[in-house]
């Protein structure tokens, strides 16, 4: 273990598209490369028509809204949630994001765990 | 495991003063009361003047700075904090916060484990 505290300026931070995704791009704020014990901060920005399909991943999400608005489906609901919203979407439930008003930026943290995308035919 | 997910808008949940600060008050997003199975997000909020003064924790803090600007002094090393910074403080490493732009909010993540805050000598 380092004493090292980080801190990381997010627009120092390169931006990744999501393959998943439509105009959809994330950033890792803090995570296993930079030796985070037990879980990741990612932060998602999603601009105009964007958003990712259903889909199921092996670890659960917290996330919080940064800014825009988006709507979230998460199971069997949907919802809308803004800026200064905390979401939780377990593990293994098929859930979905459809930008509202763009930029919709949300961080997202999960475990340190292997994970995996397995998109979900919506009903 | 529920499948439900859930949306918590910040503003409808109480805020708590934090004792070992200084006009500091925090409120748990997503904790172990809803069933978060790793770790739990909270959210800080500093007003004028404010902070808390050197201690260590047990666990590791990620942290995400959404308002204000901060002074965040960890291990040796100090670092002045604005909105749209990570900051990761290593478990068990001295750290404190002071106000520089009030209101100074952050969101900080927490592994699901025992945890224990000791007031430090500051040097």
């Amino acid at each position: 273990m380092t004493d090292k505290g980080l801190v990381k300026p997010v627009g120092e931070l390169a931006l990744n598209d999501v393959a998943a995704g439509t105009a959809t791009q994330n950033q890792v704020l803090l995570g296993e490369d930079d030796g985070m014990p037990n879980f990741a901060m990612r932060r998602f920005v999603m601009g105009e028509g964007g958003g990712m399909p259903l889909h199921t991943n092996l670890v659960e999400h917290e996330q919080y809204v940064l800014s825009g608005r988006g709507r979230v489906r998460i199971g069997d609901e949907t919802h809308e949630v803004k800026a200064n919203d905390a979401v939780y979407i377990p593990a293994g439930v098929a859930h979905s994001y459809d930008v509202v008003e763009a930029p919709f930026a949300f961080l997202c943290v999960v475990p340190n765990a292997p994970d995996r995308i397995d998109l979900v035919e919506a009903d």
